[in-house]
């Protein structure tokens, strides 16, 4: 008898990889220019052309057995210096190579982190909806996710139910803004809101209560300025970020784990982190990606893009009677399916070829995901088949 | 309170990174030189140059969203049938893309499929010596380690004594050959007798007992002809593979595991093996790489230079009164300490700048690893120091 929870994790693929997997099954069938396969978040926009000539440069100049070569676990420290020298510039905040701890991406930095600080049956609490590999990842590290329902339509927190959802056994709140499905950005005032309130709930419990931030997407924001910085609204705090999204390398697993100089036993936190990396079978991050994100910090893919299609095809879905809530970051549209059962009206949507990913398994019901991370022509010739969908439900 | 034991994890680093720092703060103060620095098993020898000009290839070729992108968890379907085509020609038996998992190298090879294989509390055999690290990934995944010592001085395989310590608990039994630390190949004989064994122990038991085999030295072979390929040779095998050593790119981290076809409920392993990736964070193996490795199937790097470090080393170490096994596969020479505890002797070797690895973490007494994948000017440099070191046990 194998593991039945592995298998269990096998079989039940995810419902994003599912209708992925029928998206390209439907491209076969009828071409793809016919299919709208709004399912997966895999960006659409070419890496910047300065990585491949950077890659070039680097196995031009550096001797195959450095660039190749492990470095140490946490990373090189060349790299981490690098990201650390970038976040003072950007953020005005402490940060220095010694506290930042290279990934294998965004997946791998959350693994890892809750891994590190979660003991077994504590608690993560995350906003909702979220996403649905979260609860895998928190899970297999021995937590329990406690998912707390964002206000609606603004998806933004809900620092009411988060207060009551926040336990004695609470040990990480987990936040992803921009936000995965929803786009939107949680506010300055509400962090700082939700910092007082965690720092209120230590005191009350005696407790630890860990801000764990996933930011694949902070690059991805169409507001004005730059998002907070959280370790410098709260202390104790872990980013998880990934190059995935920011420079389209999803693939590649290039990211980093951050843990701010400022949390308390900041040493003994950063030193579970490579422990877990270790126990997990993570050796280090890809080396040629490290010496590559040390020689483009700042460096973005063209997100211009991804805001165009958004204006558009929000813009249009208003306009038709569907709910739109506009989204101020990464990649996702979150729409109010047209009837309460969200898997159903999918289902109804792929008649017109529209493959849109139901809410439920994100935590909330009764809504849907576009990720209009995709060409500018399949976004405008989608908007003949969203209007017939909304026709078939107005007869 | 965060995780203890990752923590413990985390501070108590591997005993041979901790010589691998020592000698790195060694070289900077008297130069690189003069330090011989046998600590790593980090490949001296660069990459094959058609790594760097395929490399190259698909940057100038493939779309930048199809080069970095996502693949399947699994991995690229075309990568996964080069590799099985490379099995199916090299070993005449089955393999097929639909069993072999892409991975992030030999560490993630095991990390997932000891963690897809096991339940809490089951028992992996390792013939000892063994590579440190296996306790960890072992404990990781819930189980634990059962060393069972090799015959010395040829450390093959104790049959009796495996035949011993295989209980109703022992759910895996753990390979390595080419072995680290010792280079020993264990013969096609002890392999076929290991075969029968366990199928004996799974009769006798109404058990399942797999081989999960750790090949990253498969193509570091000094002998003739090929090495045994497990799976012919026992149905339950699960190989673990890495590009790592063959290929000198042990930070690219790329590797696969491949779930042999004839292994009962094949099915069901790869689907536990592609669940407990997924609950790991591994999203997908580094993309770039796995396209790179679709491209140079049977390519290696050049391994005669390792043999001949090691013909070198090994004759003037035996000459000189050592008591040394020849390797026959690997980078490493295992050796017989001049005193009965091997970290006493690795520390006065450090009079000499030479920094071997203590045995004790790999699960024997007496010896030392001696990682021999460095520059022919080291292993020659290396000589003199060597014998200093014996005329002072000599006194």
């Amino acid at each position: 008898m194998i593991s039945q929870k592995m298998l269990k994790l096998g079989q039940q693929s995810s419902v994003i990889r599912a209708i992925s997997e029928y998206g390209n099954k439907r491209k076969k069938e009828i071409g793809a220019e016919n299919v709208y396969d709004f399912s997966l978040g895999n960006p659409s926009i070419p890496a910047p052309e300065v990585i491949g000539d950077t890659l070039k440069e680097l196995l031009d100049t550096m001797p195959p057995c450095a660039l190749h070569g492990y470095t140490s676990s946490a990373g090189s420290m060349e790299a981490r210096e690098a990201i650390a020298a970038h976040i003072r510039a950007r953020f005005g905040a402490p940060a220095d190579g010694a506290h930042i701890y290279m990934t294998c991406g965004a997946a791998a930095s959350l693994t890892i982190s809750l891994h590190a600080l979660l003991n077994e049956g504590e608690e993560v609490v995350v906003p909702a909806p979220f996403f649905p590999e979260y609860r895998v990842f928190v899970e297999k590290a021995g937590g329990k996710l406690v998912p707390v329902p964002c206000h609606q339509p603004s998806f933004q927190l809900n620092l009411e139910a988060m207060a009551e959802a926040i336990t004695e056994k609470t040990k990480v709140v987990l936040l992803n803004s921009p936000n995965n499905p929803t786009g939107a950005v949680y506010t300055r005032e509400s962090l700082e809101a939700l910092a007082e309130l965690l720092k209120k709930k230590e005191g009350e419990y005696g407790t630890e209560i860990f801000l764990l931030t996933d930011e694949p997407y902070r690059e991805l924001y169409y507001g004005e300025g730059l998002l907070p910085w959280l370790p410098s609204v709260y202390d104790r705090t872990v980013v998880g970020y990934s190059y995935s999204k920011s420079l389209s390398l999803p693939g590649e697993r290039i990211g980093y784990i951050f843990v701010s100089p400022t949390c308390p036993d900041a040493e003994l936190v950063f030193a579970a982190v490579c422990g877990a990396g270790r126990s997990l079978g993570f050796v280090c991050a890809p080396s040629m990606w490290q010496h590559l994100v040390t020689r483009v910090q700042g460096v973005t893919s063209d997100v211009e893009e991804y805001r165009g299609n958004m204006q558009i095809l929000a813009g249009a879905l208003s306009e038709m009677g569907y709910v739109v809530t506009p989204p101020e970051g990464a990649f996702y549209l979150f729409v109010k399916a047209l009837e309460e059962d969200a898997a159903a009206f999918c289902e109804r949507a792929k008649k017109y070829e529209l493959l849109l990913v139901p809410s439920d398994s994100f935590g909330v019901p009764g809504f849907v995901r576009i990720a209009y991370c995709v060409s500018r022509e399949t976004i405008e010739k989608s908007l003949p088949a969203f209007r017939k969908l909304m026709e078939e439900y107005k007869k």
